[in-house]
């Protein structure tokens, strides 16, 4: 199983099921006569990300991880968004960087080194390998699938199977 | 990478850090003076499952998706945990099974046919790879942050360090 293989059409199949969601989320508003703002800025937890952010973050672990595996350096998105329309176009964005790579691009990337921030100032490197499986895909799953519970929080009217892209 | 090396080490690394997070739950609990009964059945909403059964299921997306990867029939695991002590020794079980796996178990099963149950009487048949990257780690990961989430949003001390298992 290549690297590639392994991961960009993982983030690519999920980030397409949160555009998904987000179309869910804007229906609900729309029906219920909510403010998209509402939804927006839902959070689980007052000290927690709300969903916008927990989409901006899903759309950054796939990119970065990515490129990391990749050995390119990707710059920061500004998170601008503000809409539900502008979010859809954010996940886009990132499924079409994502469709750049080339699997041959990762080749023996698992055994290689990754440096990657743990925090404002730190860093961590571990093999590809690691970086994968402890970081990369925790990371972007558990934005996405936190995406997921903000929205059937406020009673959005979505099960798992958007989630896994089948609904 | 092998097949081996892109998923069992993934599962059993989040699995480990949800022990930390059943036991961060366990001394809130204490601390608060709130029945572990309270937060074991706590929801994100009325129709999603419980606390206990995201943790459950998570060690099943584990342990079945790593089975038929290689190729073994795994019966299912009763859910009789009923409180945090036997929530981690489900856990510590199902790391222990998933320790059991060989590398070579899983040659070439990213290129070979999985069939899974979509439904109580539905199936679907996938290659490896897309079973990974669209069913096993989405599912295993969507009921791992849930978990984590229905804590947060209970007010447990616990971050994403923890669900990343470096807190």
């Amino acid at each position: 199983m290549s690297v590639y293989d392994a991961t960009v059409p993982a983030f690519m199949h999920t980030l397409t099921a949160l555009s998904g969601l987000v179309n869910k989320a804007e229906a609900y508003c729309q029906t219920k006569g909510i403010q998209g703002e509402v939804l927006l800025s839902a959070r689980l937890y007052p000290d927690m990300l709300p969903f916008s952010r927990q989409i901006q973050f899903a759309c950054d672990f796939a990119a970065k991880s990515s490129a990391r595996l990749a050995y390119f350096y990707l710059k920061a998105t500004p998170n601008t968004e503000k809409s539900f329309d502008e979010l859809r176009q954010r996940l886009a964005k990132t499924i079409d960087y994502l469709k750049t790579f080339k699997p041959a691009q990762f080749e023996g990337a698992d055994e290689k080194d990754v440096t990657f921030p743990t925090g404002p100032s730190t860093h961590m490197t571990v093999k590809g390998q690691q970086f994968i499986n402890r970081y990369a895909f925790p990371n972007f799953f558990f934005h996405a699938a936190i995406a997921h519970g903000i929205l059937r929080h406020n009673g959005v009217d979505i099960g798992k199977r958007d989630f896994l892209g089948v609904a």
